[in-house]
């Protein structure tokens, strides 16, 4: 084992697989989509995830006006779209008729109906570190597809990840589907 | 499009599909590593990554101490290891043996040889957030096994990511592999 050898990649944050989210923001009164890898859990009780955004990226005017956002995962059927609203700014094309648009309980942070789940947030910290903004927030609700969804023990549950399809994105600027099931959270290690 | 019902899930972090990672510090003079999912990029150029971990956890005190602290990313044929690292904790059990052993420029982040990629880092940044000690670290070097690594145009590229078969945890307390390549970032939504 101590005969691997390894190589060097530099200064490289990899991150490996990672969730492709579009980030959305309600910009000079109209809903707007960022694509982003750049994103994560902080927290579970209490709901705290992240978002970092380019500085100078369109959808922070209205993270920073409103102070909410929302995180929608959407399936691999929305793909080229999904890339598309990483590829386009704000600044320059209009995004908000990409989608269908529904808003909840903060009113100020739009969600993408077609995207399976969708998380919305408030802004309870903000910074930047170097040329990104970073947003955390607290999940005031999160929204799931129907058809997606069983009751048991009297709470939704989500039938099978897979079904959600979400994208992924690797290190190499490729996107992945999900693959098969192969263990279960603190059953695993359990027996060493 | 319209016709679709939305589940209200509560404040949940539905953060999905996530990474599972070791993060490694040196506590009290030994290597510890505990599993998180609470991991993620915020820049690419600088390369600046968090880890998320619970106020009284071990791997803590160390990374207070050292200013440092690594990410491994294991492979699916250490996932019984992986899983272990987070049911058992280090105030409890000594980790420092579960694997072999390296230190790269820092001198204080121990990194697991056998997991395919590592990332050393130097920490930026550390607050808490409610119960969750949350820390921004700078990517000093990246580490990646040989055995997946190809020289292109003078720079190392990771040959394919389906190689590194990394573990991946759904917000169903499954773990998954990676599923089939289906597309290639920043060109699937040229057309749209």
């Amino acid at each position: 084992m101590n005969s691997i050898n390894k190589v060097k990649f530099g200064k490289v944050p990899l991150v490996f697989p990672i969730p492709i989210i579009l980030a959305g923001a309600l910009v000079r009164g109209k809903p707007n989509f960022e694509t982003l890898g750049d994103v994560g859990i902080m927290g579970i009780k209490p709901p705290i995830v992240f978002i970092s955004s380019g500085q100078d990226h369109y959808t922070n005017i209205g993270i920073l006006e409103h102070e909410t956002f929302s995180i929608n995962f959407p399936s691999t059927k929305l793909l080229s779209k999904t890339d598309y609203c990483g590829i386009v700014s704000g600044h320059d094309v209009d995004k908000s008729q990409l989608f269908n648009i529904f808003f909840g309980e903060l009113e100020t942070a739009p969600m993408i109906r077609e995207c399976p789940v969708n998380l919305e947030c408030k802004v309870i910290k903000e910074f930047s570190i170097q040329h990104r903004h970073i947003f955390i927030g607290d999940v005031t609700q999160a929204y799931v597809n129907e058809e997606f969804v069983i009751k048991k023990e009297d709470r939704p549950r989500i039938v099978d990840i897979k079904n959600l399809d979400p994208i992924i994105y690797g290190l190499d600027n490729r996107y992945y589907k999900i693959g098969e099931r192969i263990g279960v959270g603190y059953q695993e290690g359990k027996n060493l």
